[in-house]
């Protein structure tokens, strides 16, 4: 009998509850849509009825219970402030909330840190044995989480890795954080397909006919970009500047051995990988102090930028949160 | 008998070497020349020699020796690499060289972070009893040092705290670092007078006579602008819009509780600090969230931004660097 824990993924469109291995296997998992018209309570009380219908079914023993949330989310307390992707959750108890109804106790953790503590057991961190990392999760926005020496950094307040609002572009454009110019405005999915808008870029359409009125979406417009457009080309020339700055800055202040780039819109590596290299090149001297001479081959001593290897760390993150600390598992 | 520990503070300049308490009291010190021209063994044995007659004349014992020195220095391994401030010191190992002479062990850190760890333990870091800090030194350059839980945060290779080269305004001043627009060449005592020439300021000579033609220094501009001087006045203003940005980038990753400004060029804080707060306050979301009421007022979880309070943090840092990482003492 294998013993397990649970991973949660509150979204602000999915709510996902996975039982998973301490080495990272999945034994069983459920997806829901979050309920957010119901309010916090009604989804509170899907999460509990999740786990406890998943925990029923596992013959092992339950070691713990992760839950990962959007932020602003105030830790060790667990507490939610005006996230913006959760209407209705503010000042929402999100820990003692589920532990009430669970009767057990729960940890709970940032999305974007619990995706990078998963790259870091179980995907990147684990191929390159590395005992630090930081990653960035190209998403709706861009979430960043940073794992130092094995425990996930989540600073004074848990707000640590909110590099997805560093102002890269002073007086750039406004995001609705307040400031200007965030990373976030410029290698976000939602980013790239505004400035798909903004450049007058339709989607893909063989054969145009009335139902091909499709929304654009960041892959749509990676696709285009990979058949040679070259406004959509421009659009990730533009996402790979900008996080090329942002890394500067990280690689600058952190010196860390691994720079995961996750989420959605990592897919488009080939796209942006280029000039991301080349700012970050030009704008960190700590990092062509100690950059790869061959990006695809991992020696210690050296600084490396990779994408992520798993599709749902954020979840296994989760699962992994409430378990001892560990180093990465030799690869 | 006060037993103590070793602190060296070997500058492109000036070479000092301290006995200190654990406590931070000075018991003894010297001052020498740091003779560049004689080469670098010249100077490891007037370091070592000044380093011996200070313990020779100690009753107490001896706790450590300590050296922090300008980088780029590779940790822990202790060696430099074509450090611009150290001509002819590339390829030195200051640790092993040093213990060889003088046939104990050496500590080897930066010197941004030793005055980092010095602020730390015995000043802005001690009366505000925090965990942990970062602190900007404005000097030639602007050095970085991260405390994190009460230990330096060295980075893999010690290139941490490398943020007076984050590239606060890309496409900005060119920087010796071979990047573009780095804090360094807005808010470095050397960027200051700079922009003072290049607006053409002139030092204040109330009795213009033949030997005024002193070197316009950064303290010469401070004083320009304390008394009303606009170029001056816009000088400090520029220089905390860069610290303003840089902060925003290094809370919005972070999230500490204090974050330290040193250095001599900190002597002009009331200068820069009020476009310093404003542009980290529409800069970072996360200082919004977290910014004291009253910035003379320090209340936990809190983001603080406080001068530094020790005049010679880092050769106080160097002596505690061999002693073992402890929290720092209540205030």
């Amino acid at each position: 009998m294998q013993s397990f824990s649970i991973g949660v993924d509150l979204g602000g469109t999915n709510l996902r509850v996975a039982a998973v291995t301490p080495e990272g296997e999945r034994l069983d998992h459920i997806s829901l849509p979050t309920r957010l018209t119901a309010g916090p309570h009604a989804v509170l009380d899907d999460m509990a009825q999740a786990i406890r219908q998943i925990i029923d079914k596992q013959p092992g023993k339950l070691l713990g219970i992760g839950v990962g949330s959007p932020g602003p989310l105030e830790l060790p307390l667990g507490v939610l402030h005006r996230p913006p992707n959760l209407t209705g959750f503010d000042g929402l108890n999100l820990r003692t909330e589920l532990e009430r109804r669970l009767d057990r106790p729960v940890h709970v953790g940032h999305d974007a840190a619990l995706a990078a503590y998963g790259e870091f057991h179980l995907g990147a961190g684990h191929t390159h044995a590395v005992d630090s990392l930081l990653m960035l999760t190209l998403g709706t926005g861009v979430g960043c989480g940073i794992v130092l020496e094995g425990r996930i950094w989540q600073g004074m307040q848990g707000s640590a890795g909110e590099s997805g609002h560093g102002p890269i572009i002073p007086d750039g454009i406004p995001c609705p954080c307040g400031a200007r110019g965030c990373l976030e405005m410029y290698a976000s999915a939602t980013s790239i397909v505004r400035r798909a808008h903004e450049l007058g870029l339709a989607p893909a359409t063989p054969e145009p006919s009335a139902d091909s009125a499709q929304p654009l979406t960041a892959s749509a417009i990676a696709q285009l970009a990979t058949n040679g457009d070259e406004r959509a080309l421009k659009i990730f020339d533009e996402v790979g500047y900008a996080l090329g700055l942002s890394l500067a800055h990280l690689v600058n202040a952190l010196d860390l051995p691994l720079y995961v780039i996750g989420g959605g819109a990592a897919a488009a590596w080939p796209l942006f990988a280029p000039r991301m290299f080349s700012t970050l090149r030009e704008g960190s001297y700590v990092y062509r102090m100690s950059m790869p001479r061959d990006p695809n081959i991992f020696e210690p001593g050296i600084t490396h930028i990779a994408p992520a290897k798993l599709s749902d760390a954020g979840i296994l993150g989760a699962a992994l949160l409430p378990l001892p600390a560990r180093s990465p598992a030799p690869a």
